[in-house]
């Protein structure tokens, strides 16, 4: 039987193994979680509007009953095309006849100092949880040393004004909202700051300009500051500073600020690589120089041959490309299997989606219509719930939402990370 | 305005705090953690029924709206009886006209070679969420290398028959179960070991015989053994050792052997205690060396005045003692401040409850009535839903059963521990 080796379990990993159920190969997915992460969601978990739980779907549940395709829990740490295996850290390596490589990306710092020292990505749930219990505890902070307002520690500053930028922005706004109004905070509101940094002159690059100024004009009138056309110079402990030289002092730098697959394992394959370390592949998203082997996902530059523009004839990194280009690599190992050819990639734009929180979101349209507003967040909370993995979750997670916006009150405001013995409350250890 | 503050928010201290609101007193309620933990449940957070928001309440939701009782997150280090003031780690001491200690209890090893080492107690949430963690490793472990079943990764020994060490073994060989027949693991079930191990000849002590027998029976029926009349005399990473010798391979220990309030809190401040550490209160509940001081919960030897044999004047550690004699303390603060002398401490006993699993639990009435099987169940899930803090919590622990309880197929079984490298897969840290 054909072995196929997938290499990761988020959208692009998922959708390759859901495509290769009960067909004639031998499957086994691996990754260094035992779960699919719902991405999409994570930052309503650091900003405690979902449970980690709620995001997170374990992947042995969505193949447990199918016979022909297994999970493996390891790290990989490359491939061996000789021998053609996937060599696993401190197990045995997995034999493949095809790989499909679906490791995703991690967060780009730019070489910016500090930033990978001092700030908070938003790309796995541990990060999300972290975040989470970084920003509960700076509220507590200043509820026993209303002092610490001064060194910042209710300033969050979120650096990109991407999609998750503006998201996490606007659920902070919320949360600040509510820490007030419900749980007790003593602290004034508005000395609560929010401040979106992005070195361009505009937010949501990928939308029309009409769909970014309502995102801008609905976050500046939730009291969110954008400092647009501002680079960050550096980050450390205790703020950031601007490349004009303001200095913006603060205990919390979310990372938004775009992904690199460089330094994943996708770079350790010796294979070709574009911008960004994405590794380049064939219209038909076979790797450029070994056999047998595909990539997809953020991992890769997947061509997106009928492109808005001619620089847009590589793909975004979005959760629709990855689940696209998934099914598609494993349709094309069937097709050789099968001795047919192997056919080239058509990306099908489905249109893309922010939200700033609570009835204000857009979604705009491959045709360039722009919804918003309530209409648009209904659209939000219905297509996500319709993409999140497992009823369970589904379920969980309207129970979560409803609660929310029908009372404002509820969401799981829950510092989980180690217990602290308190000498560190004000003096968070670095994170890595 | 009388100043009180309450150390903990336990059952004991949110009752207490609770009984409060609204009240002329100023109360704050201290907790080195942020939320409330619902214990009953944490065996199912351990085995991954349940997730850990599930069964976790932000404190500050509870008292947020209650213009009297404000949050403290903080470690207590001590109370300072002369210049009344409980003692806070790191920051600035709460100053006091009345406190009620309510810190709770912790695992009791008994000084037993390894076990505070090598076993997982079952108290806390990080507990819980650490042991589910090392479980679904064992079984990870297994899959990718079936030898290590020799070495025991599949082997669980549960120390201790009492209702927390009845109620995990019996998830746990549910776990096992659903394990094999939806997560795709390829172990033959009945590799999978799970022991009781217990001093006493019969379980669930606190229960009549009939009701215990029940227990074991089922116990036994769904696979687990039981080794009654057995100490364990030394724990290490490679398994137990019993008093008579036998040796158990197994990677995990779970420790409901009881627990002791020395080495807590409580046990520094200067106070008389009893057995296990608990402190000595007078039949109001007040300590009996300082003054306008009160202790309750799992960290008292709350007097029962007429509890069913002579052996039985002091309650058990359980909920409903907490529940009841924090609510007590409160008033007794109340009558002071109004200057009527307070009341003795009678504990309304409302019988005992354990389930076993899916269709059969155990409760039992005051007047000695036991009901079991579907029905016991059915009670034990409708009280535990009603007890539960928090209409979120309880709408998404329904949703969370349901779908386990018709489908069999669902809960969260994700590994959420740091990110594991790979190489420690096999070689779990140790805990502590």
């Amino acid at each position: 039987m054909h072995r196929v080796v997938i290499v990761g379990a988020g959208f692009g990993g998922l959708s390759a193994a859901r495509a290769l159920i009960g067909k004639p190969v031998e499957v086994t997915i691996v990754d260094q979680r035992n779960f699919h992460t719902f991405q999409p969601l994570l930052y309503e978990v650091a900003t405690a509007g979902l449970d980690s739980g709620d995001v997170a779907y374990p992947i042995r549940m969505i193949f447990g009953r199918a016979g022909n395709v297994t999970f493996r829990f390891a790290s990989v740490t490359g491939v061996d095309w000789v021998r053609r295996e996937v060599t696993l850290a401190g197990t045995s390596p997995l034999p493949f006849d095809s790989v499909i490589v679906a490791s995703g990306a991690t967060a780009k710092f730019f070489g910016i100092p500090g930033a990978s020292e001092h700030s908070h990505p938003l790309y796995t749930l541990t990060d999300a949880r972290s975040l989470r219990d970084h920003v509960l505890r700076r509220l507590e902070d200043v509820d026993a040393h209303p002092d610490s307002v001064a060194d910042g520690a209710l300033t969050f500053v979120v650096v990109g004004g991407g999609p998750t930028g503006v998201e996490v922005a606007g659920a902070l706004a919320e949360l600040l909202d509510v820490a007030v109004r419900h749980d007790g905070f003593r602290f004034d509101r508005t000395s609560g700051r929010i401040i979106v940094v992005d070195g361009l002159d505009r937010l949501l690059v990928p939308f029309k300009e009409s769909a970014a100024s309502y995102a801008a004009l609905t976050l500046e009138g939730r009291g969110v500051e954008l400092e647009l056309g501002h680079m960050v110079r550096s980050v450390s402990a205790s703020g950031v500073e601007l490349d004009d030289g303001t200095r913006i002092p603060t205990r919390t730098v979310v990372w938004a600020g775009g992904v690199t697959v460089e330094g994943t394992v996708a770079s350790r394959l010796a294979a070709a690589v574009g911008p960004n370390g994405r590794l380049l592949v064939n219209p038909d998203l076979s790797l450029t120089e070994h056999e047998g082997a595909y990539a997809v996902g953020d991992a890769a530059a997947v061509p997106w041959r009928d492109g808005p523009s001619e620089a847009d004839r590589i793909c975004p990194q979005v959760a629709q490309v990855a689940i696209q280009s998934g099914g598609h690599a494993a349709r094309q190992i069937l097709n050789q299997v099968e001795d047919r050819p192997t056919a080239p990639f058509h990306y099908r734009d489905k249109g893309i989606m922010a939200t700033i929180g609570r009835r204000a979101a857009i979604a705009q349209f491959p045709n360039g219509t722009v919804v918003r507003g309530t209409l648009g967040w209904l659209a939000w909370l219905g297509l996500h719930l319709l993409y999140l993995v497992g009823y369970r979750n589904k379920a969980v997670v309207l129970v979560n939402w409803s609660w929310r916006y029908l009372s404002w009150g509820s969401g799981p405001r829950v510092i989980v990370g180690e217990e602290s013995d308190g000498a560190d409350l004000l003096s968070d250890r670095p994170r890595r």
